[in-house]
């Protein structure tokens, strides 16, 4: 199932469902033209009577680096011997047809195509065995990245924690909908940027799960988010980004340079 | 006025007043034994009838390092030419009269006094003339810090984001209460080790605010750390540690080693 949290044309909030091409990950088209729609008790609705929300509500989302060997090579970085862990607030969100505003006068601000894990109840020190028990879903992110700053603070707070430096959705799909070897894949104005599968995790995510929970306690709706793959570049003044996650589907946002 | 959040005997969360002496910052003491009192509704409390919470309910604490140049120089660290940010989400909070368990397993996890400053509107953009208008009031507040960890990582997640590494307390004190030149003292079971004012910050607070703002939306409660004077050392099992800012009051929580 494909749980889609949205504001509906009254303005509530709704936890539903989604139904049709874009969840399922064979089209991304044109939200308003497809078949996908959304519903919530009994009543559907067109995408375009209502605003996709964020799948969940976070009170935090731990970021991973380096994740993928080819990624840390690209930047000329080492793979790390324990998970490279960082933060976005949940000021770092934005979420599926949304226009993202970058951080003004920048040279360089970059996609980063990620699968986000969905932590379904609160948990700690939870060890690799159990640690999938702890997860509600997958969803997929867009970890944006301000290189500029990145590169000349300690903390990545103005480089990776900026208002809405993290699309995320459009939808929870389950552990089981969602396979080991799932592709993930970033689009920009439809030409495919990152191909890869999260196969090439050099920590699987039982790992993430027991290293961060030895120090932080995660809440349900937490986000890991974690890492990308090779094919990381420049965002531009009206780019469309797809981040598609096989088995999840495709989450689409704008891009707009102030 | 001191305003204090509390769990009340009924189990209700009550945003009240706090009375006595603590709060005003002229003796510690024992709580129990001591005249301080906190009302709400016209109920008046002991202390020891309620859970002092932290003093508002932030959505991330925005942290300032090496903002007084003496700590900057125990640390063997340059003064930064822009204020140094990092991150403790809200898993990081504790409040006063808790007891604190630090990470296990580590060497060195110190103790960090700052003065905390409690953001009462949302706010993005916000200039150094204007940034007063946007803080409710200020707290105190113990930035620990496992340094086995943070020596060894790029983002102090291990560090510094640690459950609990973050007491909050125990009131917030409207800006006109703090002076511009406030001391502000750290004990260890009743010993002083941090004596200090913060009219010796590096970067002042509506300098943080529109530089953080330049990137980051703050939120109602969200809190600015503003940084450890000079005299931080290691915490031991079964410390009581007192963090008190001239004009908000007395911090107290216990630490536990496992």
């Amino acid at each position: 199932m494909h749980q889609v949290r949205f504001r509906d044309p009254a303005g509530s909030v709704r936890r539903g469902e989604w139904h049709g091409d874009i969840a399922e990950g064979t089209s991304a088209g044109d939200q308003t033209e497809s078949g996908d729609r959304v519903s919530f008790g009994g009543e559907t609705y067109a995408l375009d009577e209502v605003d996709v929300l964020p799948p969940c509500d976070p009170t935090k989302i731990v970021c991973i680096g380096r994740n993928y060997a080819k990624h840390a090579e690209e930047r000329n970085e080492d793979v790390p011997d324990r998970p490279l862990l960082f933060l976005k607030p949940p000021n770092a969100l934005s979420s599926h047809g949304d226009t993202v505003t970058l951080p003004a006068g920048k040279e360089r601000v970059e996609w980063e195509a990620e699968l986000a894990v969905v932590i379904g109840e609160q948990c700690r020190n939870v060890s690799e065995e159990e640690a999938m028990e702890y997860v509600a879903g997958f969803t997929c992110m867009n970890d944006i990245s301000n290189r500029d700053d990145q590169s000349e603070e300690q903390n990545w707070i103005r480089g990776k924690a900026f208002d809405n430096s993290a699309p995320l959705g459009p939808v929870l799909a389950t552990p089981d909908e969602v396979p080991d070897d799932a592709s993930i894949e970033l689009r920009v104005n439809g030409e495919t940027k990152q191909d890869s599968s999260i196969d090439a995790f050099i920590f699987s995510i039982p790992e993430l799960i027991a290293e961060i929970t030895t120090y932080v306690t995660l809440e349900p709706g937490d986000v890991i988010s974690t890492g990308t793959p090779e094919g990381v570049g420049p965002l531009s003044d009206g780019d469309t980004v797809e981040v598609e996650v096989e088995g999840v589907g495709v989450l689409e946002h704008d891009v707009r340079v102030p």
